[in-house]
């Protein structure tokens, strides 16, 4: 029996923290100096992880060397490693040491900020770090913030505040079934705005049907134009107009919406304007860069995660709310068990539905401290500049083009030689994905643009430099060389 | 400058990582050993904390060395201490030792496993963690499962698949309102069901007032007579029955509803039956105390925390559902950008509404690991036999009084001299709570009862022991006696 083994009862004793908490960091420590040697995708078929664990749980207790020998055995090699510099896909995250160190002391810390009392520092410093996030957006001083787990559930937060923008609706009280006095209730985003919207619609019982996707312009950006006719059209139907979610950043190509024309809009409207900026909305940091959230001040809601772009682990996702009563009215609900007479001036379970509440201020109060308004701003650049670079060397190449207008830090690329039919080049472009995915150094996402299969490359991990960049074309064009030499597919 | 300043681009390096994670494993270590010489409660008004930090975020990153020293000296102060084994109040957890270090490995790995793909290991160990926890839980194989934030998260999904089970209502596409097809939709759970419920049907749109709270017997069970008296009025008043909340382990008095007859009735009715067991269902892994679960078998979902009573670090909540289908039904929608060829049996985004998912199976298959099956039940039995002593010299005590029958780990007391009216003995209880909370060796917090005041005594980190539990006896005994020096308050 080793001394950390678990006695009778109680935890295990502080000195089994410390010794494999000492070891746990050194690996660390290894593993971010040493990420590249690992394949950032693991190979494998699904399965394979689990076949190899027990199908139950274990009688006894086991040993913690036990245990972590299998993380490092079992677990590791099944890991999608998405700290890995040439990491590209989806949109790319880091946790950056100080995001790190801040999440050890909030897993010992274990609180719970439901209310101000519950934990007076969560509940302050979240308040300090949003408002500083603020500042540093360019936001001013009239938004109401808050930190939830992903800008799916900010999304949530905030459509449900429309929802009951209205008070003589009310929704919350009486529901949106079963009701003669009530039309049916209409969002709008464009095309390409994220799934998230659409989650959202169907867990507050909108109906898909209702959330309308008004088109892009070439650009890719909303259509105001036809904005304002689906509106006119909604109207004269007798239906009821709740919502416009605007995208600063779009997830397959980085558009930018026309907020400020759309807040117009909504304004002339009486329209709730939500302003998804959960990927872009990082490089208002960069004074220069404020543009992507331009007109946001005549939104109601906006969404930005800081830990897409902003270097700080999962899950941080900032929403702000020009009312936060219209987020109280959706949600305050106090039972007698979480009344407190402790005159606070905030209890953050009355601005959401989840009781539950980490310490995630302390993960972004330390990013923000720790890189500086100027440091983040300064990554962020980078990111941009290196993006611009893959770009132009891919549109110097022939065969390869840049598929959409490159904003920020994500490149949508193709591979389109001539004399391929379009479905072909589709078949081509994932056959190229699956390979460079498949060779370990790099992994990249994809989308389509007017229907057409397109490789994504986003930065956005703080230890990716040029050569990760570099390493990816590389692979791009290796594959795309090999997969003209096999037989060319039929069109998918 | 010091060595780990952040270099101009790119994180700060590892070795500023092992530097301070070192430091930081040794300060936890020595916290947990002296946590008892912190005040659980903060002292401080509201503001205080903020009130000593900056406005706005600095321009220039600054030192790990500087940020870690005002973590110290000025957060640690403002902290409520839920790991203080003096933690009584609201449901007491544990951030146990496997758990903090699993949590420090998920912080370094920065996954989100949204898809199989992007990170199969966190996929396949949750499958293979989820259905261990059921097998430990009594669960049959019938169940399937996956790892929320919350309970609040775990019964809004569970809600929005019942609401969903019926195709021909089409609610995810069509939405609920402005429709003369739809009758009111309405949930039923007790008058102690947790407020969780409430916050889910407001979500889902189905209205407050369509949540019907039953009352319940004298042993603050849900009375199944008046629930299909209700069911049976509300079907002639054309409304639609939609879901049933039962609940095992109620929050105020940790009373279990007659699960297995409301099943009957759930079953007869056509109605889908959630059981929120979300702190008592935790019992179930002592084989003698299954009964918490009877009849569980016969509902549509369940959940029970991790993170409350089985020692896993904020936040896991498992939920199981009958028919993964349902919550597909409800849930899957697959953008171009999230769609993989995989042919993986399972992308876990496409059973809830949020999209991105931290790697919570670590933490929870590290504890189920570490501590093993007995040694969770011997834990849990300990905590409810130390409930029990309390209670017993709690009955033995003249002028106190237990308020509910104790079940599990949690017991309510009242202090109710002779010749006090009910509610002077209401503010006294206010007064002995705010006493024993400001006293710092012990935190509880309270409830009604019958619509008076009650103390709860939540037995349920590990690392609490008798002598904690009686220190809680004598703060109360204490500022009882305290407060009958003082002049009686007029009535509440």
């Amino acid at each position: 029996m080793t001394t950390d083994f678990a006695p009778p009862l109680g935890d295990f004793p502080p000195d089994a923290l410390a010794r494999h908490g000492h070891e746990l960091i050194d690996w660390i420590a290894r593993y971010l100096t040493e990420i590249r040697s690992y394949p950032v995708l693991p190979r494998g078929t699904p399965g394979t992880i689990a076949a190899q664990l027990p199908t139950q749980a274990p009688l006894q207790g086991e040993s913690l060397d036990d245990i972590l020998r299998d993380v490092r055995d079992l677990l590791i090699p099944g890991i999608t490693h998405w700290q890995h510099p040439g990491f590209f896909g989806y949109f790319s995250i880091t946790a950056s040491v100080p995001g790190i160190l801040a999440e050890i002391l909030s897993a010992a810390l274990n609180v719970n900020g439901m209310l101000w009392a519950t934990s007076p520092a969560a509940t302050e410093l979240e308040q300090v770090t949003v408002r500083w996030l603020a500042g540093l957006l360019g936001l001013d001083d009239g938004w109401f913030g808050q930190l939830t787990d992903t800008a799916s559930t900010s999304t949530l937060l905030a459509l449900a505040a429309a929802r009951e923008r209205d008070p003589a609706l009310a929704v919350r009280q009486r529901g949106l079934a079963g009701r003669a006095d009530l039309p049916v209730l209409r969002v709008y985003c464009s095309e390409l705005a994220h799934s998230s919207v659409d989650k959202a619609v169907m867990v507050l019982g909108l109906g898909t049907d209702n959330l309308v996707r008004i088109p892009v312009d070439a650009d890719f950006r909303m259509r105001t134009d036809l904005l304002e006719q689906q509106l006119a059209a909604d109207r004269a139907a007798g239906h009821r107009p709740m919502a416009i979610v605007a995208t600063a950043g779009t997830t397959g190509v980085a558009s930018v919406d026309p907020v400020r024309a759309i807040a117009a809009i909504a304004a002339r409207e009486g329209v709730w304007l939500h302003v998804d900026a959960a990927y872009a909305g990082a490089v208002a940091v960069a004074p220069e860069l404020r543009g992507v959230l331009d007109g946001v001040e005549g939104a109601q809601s906006v969404v930005v995660n800081p830990h897409k772009w902003l270097f700080t682990p999962v899950g941080c996702s900032a929403l702000w709310v020009r009312d936060a009563d219209a987020l109280r009215r959706a949600f305050t609900h106090v039972p007698e068990y979480l009344r407190t007479d402790a005159g606070a001036p905030l209890d953050y379970h009355d601005v959401g539905y989840q009781l539950g509440r980490p310490f995630r201020a302390l993960k972004l109060w330390m990013v923000l401290r720790a890189f500086g308004a100027e440091g983040l701003a300064a990554r962020i650049r980078e990111h941009n500049a290196l993006a611009q670079r893959f770009a132009d060397q891919v549109r110097a190449t022939p065969d390869w083009e840049v598929a959409a207008p490159v904003h920020f830090s994500l490149v949508c690329v193709r591979y389109a030689p001539p004399g391929i039919d379009a479905g072909s080049a589709d078949v081509l472009n994932r056959r190229i994905l699956a390979q460079v995915n498949a060779g370990g150094r790099v992994l990249l996402s994809h989308t389509t643009v007017h229907g057409r299969v397109v490789l994504r490359l986003a930065i956005g991990n703080a230890r990716s430099t040029a050569d990760d960049v570099d390493a990816a074309w590389s692979a791009l064009q290796e594959a795309a060389a090999i997969s003209r030499r096999t037989p060319t597919p039929a069109s998918a």
